[in-house]
């Protein structure tokens, strides 16, 4: 396994991830390659994410309308590991990598039944004003929360 | 080919037909059957009513945030004729079989190259208002766009 | 609620499902008109067909290479009752109506977690060959797994 | 705009891009927060790629069952500059950037109809036997045709 740039050291950024949602691969997210489509990795990816915001209590306040802040994503990056098909259990991990003013670098792994590495990931992710489309940055009680998650 | 309950006639059917888009299938419509997964049809069908709404004027309002009303799906149908792989280009055309009150009983096609029938389908769509999420007949405006399509 | 015309009895209907799945909306499955798209009905149908089919020992060999026929979708239909958002919990039903010589009709229930009918939908699917696409009845194996489970 | 690290210098980076396809953004691809999902992003890139692989003439090839290799994403990376909206134009371009024994690290850009940069983007693809998972070095054929694209 060829380990990313953004990967120090494997078996410690491993024990990093203690959030995880299980993944049950569906049929229409393969191809006629016979295993998982490269876009459904962003779609796991975006799933492990939501439910991390809500486990933070981010989710519930961003997805109001009368709530002045949404999150949006900045960049994304993934490598694919080992192939994945039809009807696999994968469990999907996510950690925060970094806590910047206004946004975060998130790191995400997803392995198979066997723990086997399938996909390994980051991105960025910013908190914006729905209004101006400007970063926001976190107040005082979501960098609280935010720098709990990294102890 | 076996004709379904919506189709009376299948060549008057096909004739009635003006309105067309087309579509190229994308890899990722594919699954590991080897064929387009059958949700891709909806995908299709979707696509050609936009662009139908846009044609008639009809998509601008419901697109803007000030507008009351908006379409939604009451139901879709379709049937599966002929399988569809990756790279056919596909014309996908859609008519209004019948206007109602505040809905549309609307009709599709697709055929591929050859002009082989792959997807025949129909569905009501209704117009809401955003605030109730009760059915708006359609204004004299409007029916007047739809009646001149029936023509 | 107005009643789909393969439904007789909505009160008989809703006891006949006996295998669930449990859905979670993901928020690449809503739209920007802030609920769940049409498509992705058909995603959660094919999700719990797919779960029934494997529950019913049919899918193991449909997905072997080796086995020479496979399963597709004829036709499908769905009526949209409610609207979902994302992060709802749905539970998606799925039940034989009908028995054929080579093929199902399927019926589909989707309901959220205050048990309120989202989707109510059928379809037909057809054992088939992989080499020569014809249909191909059910062996005397699969006929009675699958009459036992009309019981 | 920030310049991702795989970019040394964005107006050089453009003039590279010969190789481009028009995408219309369809609705479902637009999610709740009323712009297009982040995960089409790599729908576009795998449309733009696989059309630049029928422009080489490669993709007929590993589409045919016969064909002993096949093509597979090792890994991708988008950066969101601008939001996409339903029903805009974009200009997908993908080239080059550099040819291994058996892969490729391909660019990608992504274009409004302003001529405003949406997204930006990389990814490593990889030739591998269909039987052994194992990469397979381009043949001289394709490397003439390859670096042809390169001059």
């Amino acid at each position: 396994m060829k380990i990313p740039s953004y990967i120090e050291n494997i078996n410690e950024w491993k024990e990093k991830f203690i959030f995880s949602i299980p993944v049950k691969v569906r049929f229409s997210e393969t191809d006629a390659f016979g295993h998982v489509n490269n876009t459904s990795a962003f779609v796991y990816f975006e799933e492990a994410r939501m439910e991390f915001f809500k486990h933070l209590g981010f989710m519930q306040k961003w997805a109001s309308v009368r709530y002045e802040t949404m999150i949006v994503v900045a960049d994304l990056q993934c490598d694919y590991i080992k192939q994945m098909t039809f009807d696999q259990k994968l469990s999907v991990s996510i950690h925060i990598n970094h806590i910047s003013r206004s946004s975060l670098d998130l790191h995400y792994m997803v392995v198979n039944e066997n723990a086997e590495f399938c996909l390994t990931g980051r991105g960025t992710v910013v908190q914006i004003s729905k209004n101006t489309g400007r970063s926001i940055p976190w107040d005082d009680e979501m960098k609280m929360v935010l720098e709990k998650e990294l102890e």
